[in-house]
Parts: structure tokens; C-alpha cells; sequence
């Protein structure tokens, strides 16, 4: 029986290593039926056989184990370098010509399989959205562990394997996501299989983990609170054993703990298992080339030889390597694998290529979400009620969390600010997950708990992805400063929806929601390192079919904009909202007319009575949006002849045009809102010369005159960070004084008014450590008769 | 003897919190000569109580150690928010009221020390730029230990102290950084020794590394290759001879280490020693306020009780909790620290506070540099030669390497990609720096090898700092992609920078210089995935004083503008240059001449003979240079009475006003080379709008017209990369034919040629695999004639 096993498991790993091998290097001549020669070598060869026939192997074994036991499974590839040998098994399941029909399985196919990788028209040379059964791109390193604890979230039944590559486990984000374990609910959640596949080398060195004595890794990796188990080797003939023996162990292991688990109710920790599996790079590959070794040395690590094309001796060794893996023995006359290969590998859902969890569009269930006008802040008259807007967003998720109590399917993510952040009404019907040891004084701590909270914004992110792309929904609320550092994470993210969206049997995805709070003018208490609204930069760089920025000015607005984030699929959505108290301005219908809209002329704000208007004041972020009104208030009060429009932006890609965004206004409808040639002071939440970008193209843009964060701040007051950046009320007045034309002389005075008044201010905190209270207590509106009508 | 030595600990540390506290709470009443008033409290409460005991009870500690051993030792502060506590021990030092003599030694600087603390015009929450002796922001968490190292390199008399907090301990990078153990030269460089501060608590939440069983912290230290020595409880009478036992046993093995390897040659790598410190959050400070318990919890994180100034009974708590200290038995009448707390505390610059390795620019020498001259391409006619860019940089950066091997204070940084970016010259002169486990096959490791490779961002990135700001110099090279990695830690970097500046005793340090090559349109081969120039965008949003950006467009301008950076103080540079065979323009002189320009003309290449063009085709950046130059070419030949000028921009910040940037153009300048009316059209290397962002201001900016890097990729070929976003020669000839007045009748054959031949190349490389011939062997000039005049 088990002869029969590693037979079979063995003739799937040589096939896979032949077609991936294949892959690499050949155009044309898939069944070596003639002798290599020139043209039936690529031009470029491209790709990583290194670490390749490590993947094939442990798949290999996967499938044997998944149908032995009708296991649920996933593969995640950490080293995403080995493309072909995901592609390749891909293919022997049979999958990849489900999915790619022209890639049929049979010589023709074998053939197109071989041409089309990292060939132009083809399909990467990584694991990538094109590569059936992934959820995982391969071309940045550091995630697959936290994508895979993502993954087994709430899926009880699941067993995700994460080959993690032995490069990979040098970046910091895998170094600290093996702690992820610690968040684990072995009751409620799936199980996760890390193989810490030891191949040696990276580019062009060898790695920490392969170097160090097996007795310090293994203390390290019982240090992360896992029960390790080595494989090493080479020899087939010792491997195939010991890995259908270990996997045997490491799943039976899980197996046992979940049933004590969920059965005996046993709420200790578990010591889930790994595999630390040892092979050589390049295992089975050219032992030396021109008398230099090759397996197992760093020169395995891409492509083995170059120049096969200009080189005979090259073809022959590239010929008795692909031969060496008897494709005879493998591949019937029409190229199509042997039933012995795949009699006793998983059919249907269960093949890891066709798995859908893998696909988890497929799987997703919209949340059962409770009707976010129920959480409206009363608004009676705009700016004079004070509010904590992320707390109303609060209310609302606390409820979204209750709703999805039983299908499992909505958590919130964050580096330990839940509560910081206002969020946390969450608390009071769930709890931080949380499994390792607890105190008497711990709150809110639970295995079960749907707040996932590490101080590692890597891991958040990690996790959130494995979430959504398993189908299932979420939320990240961060310090924004800190959400730079996983701006590379958000890219890598960003492109995968973007390809994902060309690819019809991926099924649409819950959106990437952020919620981005304790923002750049609300960390004056934590300084100047704490201030950074540069996210906003980078997510706009990327593709608009896939990004949307959020500036919602007030509760309801939030609470509108979370709800249709939250409804969305395939985007990156970025909210920026604070959580200190701050002036209501909008009912909840007006809040759902001006973000369906995304921009609009505050009508109960502007005092150009429907004409054009000498000036606009313009504001995109809950704190511009206070000091342009406060701007206008002033203005209004001192020159109440001049005609004010108050645009506000809640959507900000409704400035970009039409043409770069699906949401852009076009250019009647921009021209409409900020006119053809008036002055527009422009009050913005980040670093200014981001509406420049997006507006240069418009034609009023060179009367635009933007405020924003200009890398000024320190500890200081709230209303300081305003003044220091110049995006303050006295400032803004200043400017439209400035711009307006004839107004430098009529406004001489009140500019002299506002010039008095900022140096007050810097004297005021200079001895009260404070604001001036008519600036922590201004309400909109102090002229009399203005702003009762709340229609947006 | 040790009983005075414990008191003398004793009272530094209790005079620490007491300052600690004060400056947390108190704007004046300093020796609490009267009970407290309301008038005596900070309208605003600012600050991070919790990790601030544990911090002074290891400087209190080391100070000892420094004394009795007379160490050169720094202190490293991973939780910086515990800056109260830094401060107050530099004032208790003496240093801080030599570098700000308004905050004397007394009790009215004791006042001011106070009184300045998180409040306006006065000095950060967290340890910062401004506080003497240190060298690591505490905004951002993750990096004290990669700091700690990098600082340690090349120094081999320091030991660096680098207190972890347990909520950093959770972050990537610092979950990795504990193995630059396998990096650290024994013999050349100097000590690290990490104290692991466990209190248990971060904002909201336990900590990981607090809730694990102590043996499998201890497994996870052992396996990341260190000797963890435990000290735990809150009694200072069981504490203080703890931790001298503890500190004394750590810096014998210290000791012991680094004789053994210096004087006995013994090349093992050892295992360094670590503490791991068990105290409770905010010891010492109130064990419960309304009931709830504050000490050893996470309430007391920050300020341990709000509104004292509202609240009579909080005073008296705080009354009590300071005199808990008993200030009188500290402080003399005038406020003076009695000469018992400070008479065995270290002295001049062996204060920690004091430390010049923690204002690195004290000690810094300059690089002895070779003539970068001596590393030309010779380049007899511009366009002709074709050479690999970083590989001349390579060869520059050998000699650098050489000619410091006896300063030691250069290395060069990256993960893993040395080879790759063909820098591998300098291996020829020193090695990778390699202290874990070797094998007969293994190339260029060594001890003492100058190359530092990781494959983590954030750790190169984070030694890179420590070495900078301990006044050495050196060079991060990386995949331009993956740099995103460290986004947060550049910004943090350039944050410290801008505020150093301002600081009259910092001393300028080194730059950090980033090299960005395998850049984004040379990931044909890795795919979309490695596809990304936006760190440019997040550079520019910083201070103008502090980022410079550079696209040297060849080898030699590359050489040129290495050795301007290399030169340079207090900037972040960023250089961003292939490393494929490409064209070489400029010979030595005219590279020199242009680099020092910013931007030029390149008359040989243009045929405006010095008059109103009727096009400008400007370029930054190498790829983008040669399709300019290819369609040049292209439009010279096919109508050839059109007046073409090329300009070249190596120097990004040129384009920027030169109210914005030091760098930037006057606007006349600017005129002269990009005209007042005439179509630019712009093929720039990032995204295109950056462009945007940088001229919108200047006069012809509506008639710029930018191609750029638009997030189309994938794998393919080279040259497909430029036609998928539409830089190639072809789009850029058609985009001129649509944009010169009356060209698009005359140009419309060329037109046509144009898009004919877009049609066969994506015809070819479907067929072959890869680009063109003509694509691939192009050379400027193929019109006779042309370009022999070598001047920029």
C-alpha cells in the first residue's frame, strides 16, 4: 500500500518537475520526440527552478494526505518565484485546462503550457492571480503566513498549508507572523500548516535559518510556540517515506487538537505542528555546470544554464535532465499523464488548484448589514452639535459584528487601537481574540473574540487579506501616520485585484477597507514622527478601477461612506476620518445626498445665493472642513458683501477627470461646482499639491490655491497644527483676501484682524499650553440667520 | 560597598520618575513647596507614563556599570515613549542643561524642564531629535535593535544598550532584527546587548512575549541565538541587586566574547547575552485610581489619571505619588540633585547623554573617495556604447570599500541584491558579512566582509540609520519596487533629519543614499508584481531641505552623482539607475557639466540650433532617455525641418520652483530651456503626474504633456514594457505629431508608420519571444551626422 503511495506520489512530483523544467526553458517539443535543438528553446529564459522542485514535492504529498483524508486544503506558496511548479501541478489536476481551456491536457497543451510561461501574451513568472488555487502573489516576500491564518479564520474546516521559503523567513513581516498562532481559535477556526522549506540560499547567498544549528532553529520555532518536525534529505527513496510519515503525525497532531477542542472543550494553547523540510535547491536539477556545482548552491536559485539556445553541450544537459525524470513512464503518447499518476490524487473542490477557498468570491456571502441610518447623529442645525465621529461608526460596527455573529464572516483589524480609536462599542457584544495567557484584570479578551489586535500592522494587513480573499469581510483601522508601513503590502494588494478583474473565473472579492484615524491634524499630542498623510499619495498611484478615497466631514457621512464601503467588492477603499470630537454639519439625508454626490456646494454654508460667487471656499477632511467654515464664518461676518460658495469633497476622486477615474466629474460638472475663473482657496486634509495632480487638467486649476499638510508640526495644540501648516481660519481668510480681486483693500483690515489674531493664538498657547476657548468652543454659524437650512 | 551602590541606583532612578512625573503633570511647583493646586497642573495631560520607570531603571543601572567599568556605552530606547524618562536622566546628567543652559540644574530649570514637556513652543512626548543621547526616534516602533547593531558596527569599543519594549517586540522588523547576531564581527565590531522589557502591556492589550510560558520565551531568545538572563519582579530591594548581578554577568560575557575573538582568534559565532526585565507597568506609580487597578495594567500606558486639574483627588493622588519618591532626600533647596545620587554616575562623555556616538557627526570623517573620474565609460560619441550603468558604479564603490578598510566607516547595504545589481566588483576587495554557519561551496562570506545582506528591507534600512547617525557613511541598494518596504522608516528617518537641523548641537551626519535599480521598466522578467516607482512621490512629500532625487541618465553621470552623495550631509538621496546594457551619452566632461546643471540641453541631440524649437522632448531617467532619443531620431529622419530639442533632467528638484526647493529653477531658467509656448512632451521614469506636481506653477506647464510609468505590466519583453504604458519611441512620436501646431497633417504618414510598427512589434515579440532586432540593436545617431558634438 504504502509502495503504491509513494509510487504514485513520486510520478506526480517527476511530472511536475519535468513540465516545470519545461516551462522554463522550452517553445516548442514538449515530449523531447526529437533531439533538442535551437528553436525549441525560449530566447529569455526566465523564471526560478530553485526552488521549485521543493513545491512540487510538497504538493505532491499534500494530494496524497488530501485524499487519504478528504481533507479540506489550501496551498499557500511563500517562495511565489516557483510559478512553474504551481502552474505545472495546476495542470496534472487537471484545473489549469478548466480554467485555461486552450491549454488543453495533452501534447498541444503541454506545448502552450510550456510557451506561455514568461512569455510575452502569456502568464508571470511568479504564483499570481492567473495561477489557479492562489491567493497568495509571489512576487514580494514576508505574507504567506499571515495570509494563511487569514485564510483559516472562521473556516473550522480547513487546513491551509504555507510553505514558508527560508529567504522569505528573514523579512520581518514572516518574523513576527508566526506569532499569529496566539490569536488562533482552534474551536471556531481552521488550522494552519507552516512547512518551513529549507532550501539553503536566496539570490546569491545562503540563508540565517539554514545556517544555524538544527537545536537553535528548533528552539526558535518552539519559541514561537510550535511543535516542529524536520525532514531532510535528498533521497527520494528516504524522503517519500519520511514526509508521508510527518505529514501523517502533523495532521493526525491537528486533528487531535481539534477535537480536544471542540469536543472535550480543552482551552489551553495548543502546540500546533510544522514541518521544517530540509532538500537541496534545485533538488534533482544539474548537479554542476561547467565544472561549478549547481544543485544545491545559491546557482540554482533562477535559471541553471543561460544561453541554451548558443549552446549544444547546454541542450544536452537540459535534455538528460528533463529526460532524467523518465517523462515516458509519465506522459502517454498524446502527452497526457498516466491514470497511475493521478488515480489516488483529490478530484473536483478538493484539488488544491480548484479548491475554493482559493477562490473566495465564490464563497462570499454579503454581511447582514443593519441599517446604518439608524445610527445618525441628530444634526438640527449644522455645527452646533460636537460628536466623536468614529464613535458613531462604532455603534454601527458593534452591530455588524452582532449580525454576523453566526455566519463568521465580518472581523475588524488593528495594531492595539480599537479603543484609542473609538471604536471600541465593539467591545460590548464580542472581544480580542486572543490565546495566550490572560490575568484576572485582562478585559475583552477571548478566543472566540472577532477584534483582531497585534502590534503589527504587517500582520493585520496579512491577516485581512487571507480574509477577504478567502471571501469573507473586514475592516483596518490605523493610526494613519503608521499605515506607510504596509504601503508596500497595500501595492502588492492593489495590483493583485487588478489583475484579478481580467481574469473571469476569479469571482469578485469583499474590498480592502481602511479606516484611517488619529490623523495628521489630531496627533499634535504625539509629535511630529506621529504626522505623515502620505498614504493618500500612494494609494491614488494606483489603478482607478481599484482605489477610492473617503474624506467624509462628519459622522453621518462616515457612517454613509462605511456602509457603501462595506457593500463594495475588488476595491481598496481608504475612509480618513478622526475620532476627537468635532462640529456635526449634516442630518443623515443630507449626509447620504452629498456622498452619493461626493461633492457639493454646501448651500446653507455659501452666501453666493445660487450665482457665481466671488470666491470658493473648498475642503476635502473633517479638520479642513471645520476651519474653512470657520474661514467663512469670518468672512462673512467682516465682508457681507462677498459671495461665498462652500464646496465640500467627501469622494475624492470625483476631482480627477472623467477620463482617469470612473468617478471623475466631468468637466461641466467641475466647472459648475468650482466655476470658470473665480479664486478657489482650497482647504485639504493631506500634502496639497495632491489636488494640484488631480485637478490640473480642470479649467479653473490655476486660480486654485491649496492648504494642506506641509511636513510642519511638533507636540503642540490642536488649533497649532492648523496655524503651523497654514491651513487654519485666519490663514484661509488671509488667502481669499489675497486672491479675490479688489479685496486686498477692502479686506486690509480684517487681514490685519487675522494677522492680530494668529499672533494671540501663539501667544495664548505659549502660556496656557492650550487653545484660545474661541477656538475650542466655535460653532458654525455666529452670524445670525445663516445655516438652519441643513440641505446639502 | 554594593549597599551604596544600590543607593545610589536607587535615588537616580527615584529622582528619574520623580522628574518623569513632573514633567508629565506639573507646569510649576516643582519641589512641591505647596500642595497642588489647580493652577499647578497642564491644561492637557501629554504623555506615556508606563514604560517611563523601567527605562530609568535601566539607565540608573548602566550609568553604574559605565562608572565602575568606565564603558563607552549608548542607550537606545525602543519604547520612545517613554521620553519624560530620557530627558530626565540627561538633566540629572548635567548634559541637558549644557546643551539648553535655559533649563539650569535648578529648581527654576527644573520648572522650565517641566513646563516645556509636551507643551507649545517646548519639546516632544517622545524621545526625539531633541533629546541629548540618542540616535532612535521613539515615534514608530520596530527598529531599535537594527539601530542598536548599525550603530554597533565598526565601533568596537561601544556597547549599545537597546531597550525593547514587549509591544515592539510584536512588529516585523524588530521580530527579525534579533539575528544581526549572525552579523556582528566579534573582533571589528563592537557590542549589542539587548534588554527585552516585559511590562506587559501595550495601549490596550496585553503583550505577546508577557503571556507566553517563560521557558518558551526563553526557547525563542535561545533559538534567535542569544543567552537570555531573567530578571523579574517590582520589590527595588530584590530588583537593584538583581540587575547589577545580572548586568555584571552580561558585560563580563561581553567581555569574555570579544577577548576570545580578539586576543585567541576563536571564530565561533557566540552566543551574546540578553536580558529580558519583568517589571509592571508603571511601577511605582498609583495602584489604583477610582477603584480600578492603574499599576501593572494597561491603564497606566499613558497619563495614569485625566483631568487633575478638574479633579482635587487626583492631585492628591499625584501629590502622594511624587512625594512617594521623597523629593527632599533628592533635591537640594535650590533643586539641585544632591552629590550622593550623581557622585558615581559617569562623567563628560561617558554620559549617555552625553555619548558622541549619539550625535554622530561629532565623530564622523569624510570618505577618502578615489577620483570618480577614473571610473569613465569612454564614450567618443554619444549613444555608440553600450554599457551596464551600476556596474562602473560598482567599480567606484570598490575602491571606496578599499580605501576605507582601515577607517571602517563605510559599508554597503541590501538584501541580498549585490550581485544582482551589478555591483559584485566590490566583492572583489572585501566580502558579505557572514557569522553563522559556512560550507566549502559558499563565495565571498567573511567575518569581517563590508557587505551587508539580509533579505530585509527594514533591517538594512535599519542598520543603514544606526551607522549614519553614529557618523560612518554608506549606500542602501534595492530593488526599486521592494523599497516601498521601508516607506515608514525613510519618512521617519527624514523626519529626524528636518528637526536635526534646527538642533545648533547636532552635528550634520552622512546622507542615506539609496540606490533604486532592477527598476520598473527593467521588471520585465520578474512581472507586474516588481513593478513600481512611487517611493519617488513619497520622497518629494518631504522637507525640500532634506530629499534629493536623481535620474542620472548614463554610467558616467551616474559616477558623478554618486560622488556628489557620497559627499553629502544630512540629505536622503535618492538614485535611480539600471543595471541593464544600455546607450552611454555623455563622455566624462559632459557628464560633470550636466549632473552639476540638473537639467541641459543636449544640443547634439537637438536640432533647434539654439533657436525656438518648434518641440521639446525632455526625459528623466535611463530608459525613458533612450525612447526619447530613439524618437528623436525618429522625427529628425522623417521630417527632418522640424526644430527638436531634447532636454534631459537628472536632477529632479530642477523642475520645482525655486521657492519650493533649493534645487529648483528660477522660472526665467526654466523658460529658457522647456520655452514659453512651444509642446514638451515629457517622458519621465515614475508616474506622470509627479511632473505635473512639480511644474504646474511654470509658465508652459499647459503644454506639457507626460508619459510615464501607468501601472501596465507584466512579463514580457524590455521594450514591451515601454509600449504598454506608452513611453516607447513610437507613442512618443505620435504624441509630438499630435501636439506641434500644423504637424499633424504633415506627420500624419509618420503617424502611420508609427502605429504600423507598434503593430509589428507586438506581432514579433508574440512570436519570438522577444523584442525586435531594431528595438535591440538601436544606437543614436542612425542620421549622419548628428551627435559627433559630445557637448551637454
Amino acid at each position: 500500500m504504502q509502495q503504491n503511495d509513494i509510487k504514485a506520489i513520486d510520478g506526480f512530483w517527476r511530472a511536475a518537475n519535468y513540465l516545470s523544467v519545461g516551462q522554463i526553458y522550452l517553445l516548442d517539443n514538449p515530449l523531447l520526440r526529437e533531439p533538442l535543438a535551437r528553436k525549441h528553446i525560449k530566447p529569455r529564459l526566465l523564471g526560478h527552478w530553485g526552488t521549485t522542485p521543493g513545491l512540487n514535492f510538497i504538493y505532491a504529498h499534500m494530494n496524497h494526505q488530501i485524499a487519504a483524508r478528504d481533507l479540506d486544503a489550501i496551498f499557500l506558496t511563500g517562495p511565489g518565484h516557483g510559478g512553474p511548479g504551481l502552474v505545472a501541478s495546476a495542470w496534472l489536476d487537471g484545473t489549469y485546462s478548466e480554467v485555461y481551456p486552450h491549454v488543453s491536457r495533452d501534447e498541444p497543451g503541454m506545448q502552450r503550457l510550456f510557451r506561455q510561461f514568461s512569455f510575452p501574451g502569456g502568464i508571470p513568472s511568479h504564483v499570481a492571480p492567473e495561477t489557479p488555487g492562489s491567493i497568495h502573489e509571489g512576487g514580494e516576500l514576508g505574507y504567506v503566513l499571515s495570509h494563511a491564518f487569514g485564510a483559516a479564520f472562521d473556516n473550522p474546516d480547513l487546513v491551509v498549508c504555507a510553505v514558508v521559503g527560508d529567504g522569505e523567513a528573514e523579512t520581518g513581516p514572516l518574523a513576527t507572523s508566526w506569532h499569529s498562532n496566539k490569536f488562533l481559535d482552534p474551536v471556531h477556526d481552521g488550522a494552519v500548516l507552516p512547512i518551513l522549506h529549507l532550501n539553503g540560499y536566496k539570490i546569491a547567498n545562503p540563508t540565517v535559518l539554514a545556517r544555524i544549528p538544527e537545536e537553535e532553529l528548533e528552539a526558535l520555532l518552539r519559541g514561537y510556540g510550535y511543535q516542529p518536525y524536520f525532514v531532510s534529505g535528498e533521497d527520494p527513496g528516504h524522503m517519500h517515506p519520511a514526509m508521508i510519515e510527518t505529514l501523517d503525525r502533523a495532521l493526525d497532531q491537528i486533528h487531535a487538537i481539534q477535537r480536544r477542542a471542540r469536543e472535550e472543550g480543552d482551552t489551553t494553547r495548543p502546540r500546533w505542528p510544522m514541518i521544517v523540510l530540509r532538500t537541496p535547491k534545485g533538488w534533482t536539477g544539474p548537479e554542476a555546470v561547467d565544472g561549478k556545482p549547481v544543485e544545491n548552491t545559491w546557482r540554482s536559485h533562477q535559471v541553471p544554464m543561460k544561453d541554451v539556445r548558443e549552446h549544444a553541450s547546454y541542450r544536452q544537459i537540459l535534455e538528460s535532465w528533463m529526460k532524467s525524470y523518465r517523462p515516458e513512464d509519465l506522459f502517454d503518447d498524446h502527452g497526457q499523464p498516466f491514470d497511475w499518476l493521478t488515480a489516488r490524487t483529490p478530484t473536483g473542490a478538493r484539488r488544491l488548484s480548484a479548491n475554493p477557498h482559493a477562490n473566495g468570491g465564490l464563497l462570499c456571502r454579503p454581511l447582514d448589514l443593519p441599517d446604518f441610518r439608524d445610527y445618525a447623529i441628530a444634526v438640527d442645525s449644522p455645527g452646533q452639535t460636537q460628536a466623536e465621529s468614529t464613535r458613531a461608526m462604532g455603534r454601527f460596527l458593534r452591530d455588524v459584528v452582532e449580525r454576523s455573529q453566526d455566519s463568521r464572516n465580518f472581523r475588524l483589524f488593528g495594531p492595539d487601537e480599537t479603543s484609542s480609536n473609538r471604536l471600541d462599542d465593539v467591545l460590548s457584544v464580542t472581544d480580542r481574540a486572543w490565546n495566550a495567557e490572560t490575568l484576572p484584570t485582562d478585559e475583552h479578551l477571548a478566543r472566540g473574540g472577532r477584534v483582531m489586535e497585534i502590534l503589527s500592522e504587517h500582520t493585520c494587513q496579512g491577516w485581512l487579506e487571507g480574509y477577504l480573499l478567502t471571501g469573507r469581510h473586514g475592516l483596518f483601522a490605523c493610526y494613519e501616520a503608521f499605515i506607510h508601513i504596509v504601503d508596500s503590502m497595500f501595492n502588492q494588494h492593489a495590483k493583485w485585484l487588478d489583475t484579478s478583474r481580467d481574469i473571469p473565473w476569479r469571482a469578485p472579492v469583499p474590498s480592502l477597507n481602511y479606516l484611517l484615524t488619529s490623523h495628521v491634524w489630531r496627533q499634535d499630542h504625539n509629535g511630529f514622527s506621529h504626522q505623515d498623510p502620505g498614504f493618500i499619495d500612494l494609494v491614488v498611484n494606483k489603478k482607478a478601477s481599484v482605489v477610492r478615497v473617503y474624506f467624509p466631514p462628519d459622522a453621518n457621512c462616515l457612517l454613509s461612506v462605511t456602509d457603501h464601503c462595506l457593500k463594495s467588492r475588488d476595491y481598496v477603499n481608504v475612509i480618513v476620518a478622526g475620532k476627537q470630537p468635532q462640529p456635526q454639519y449634516l442630518d443623515m439625508d443630507a449626509a447620504i445626498k452629498h456622498c452619493t454626490a461626493g461633492v457639493s456646494i454646501w448651500e446653507w454654508a455659501s452666501s453666493d445665493d445660487g450665482l457665481e460667487p466671488d470666491l470658493v471656499m473648498a475642503c476635502a477632511g473633517d479638520v479642513p472642513t471645520e476651519e474653512t467654515l470657520a474661514a467663512t464664518d469670518l468672512l462673512r461676518r467682516h465682508l457681507p458683501e462677498l459671495r461665498v460658495r462652500v464646496v465640500n469633497v467627501v469622494d475624492l476622486m470625483k476631482l480627477q477627470p472623467e477620463s482617469e477615474h470612473p468617478h471623475g466629474l466631468s468637466d461641466s460638472a467641475f466647472d459648475s461646482l468650482f466655476t470658470l475663473d473665480r479664486p478657489v482657496v482650497f482647504a485639504y486634509h493631506g500634502y496639497p499639491w495632491l489636488i494640484h495632480r488631480l485637478t490640473y487638467r480642470r479649467t479653473n486649476h490655476h486660480n486654485l490655491h491649496v492648504r494642506g499638510y506641509k511636513e510642519e508640526g511638533t507636540t503642540t495644540t490642536p488649533f497649532d497644527m492648523a496655524v503651523k501648516n497654514e491651513i487654519d481660519r485666519f490663514h484661509l481668510v488671509i488667502d481669499a483676501i489675497e486672491r479675490v480681486p479688489g479685496l486686498k483693500v477692502r479686506g486690509a483690515h480684517l487681514r490685519q484682524q487675522m494677522e492680530q489674531r494668529l499672533i494671540e493664538h501663539e501667544q495664548y498657547i505659549r502660556e496656557h499650553g492650550e487653545d484660545m476657548p474661541e477656538i475650542r468652543d466655535w460653532r458654525w454659524p455666529s452670524l445670525p440667520g445663516n445655516g438652519t437650512n441643513n440641505g446639502a
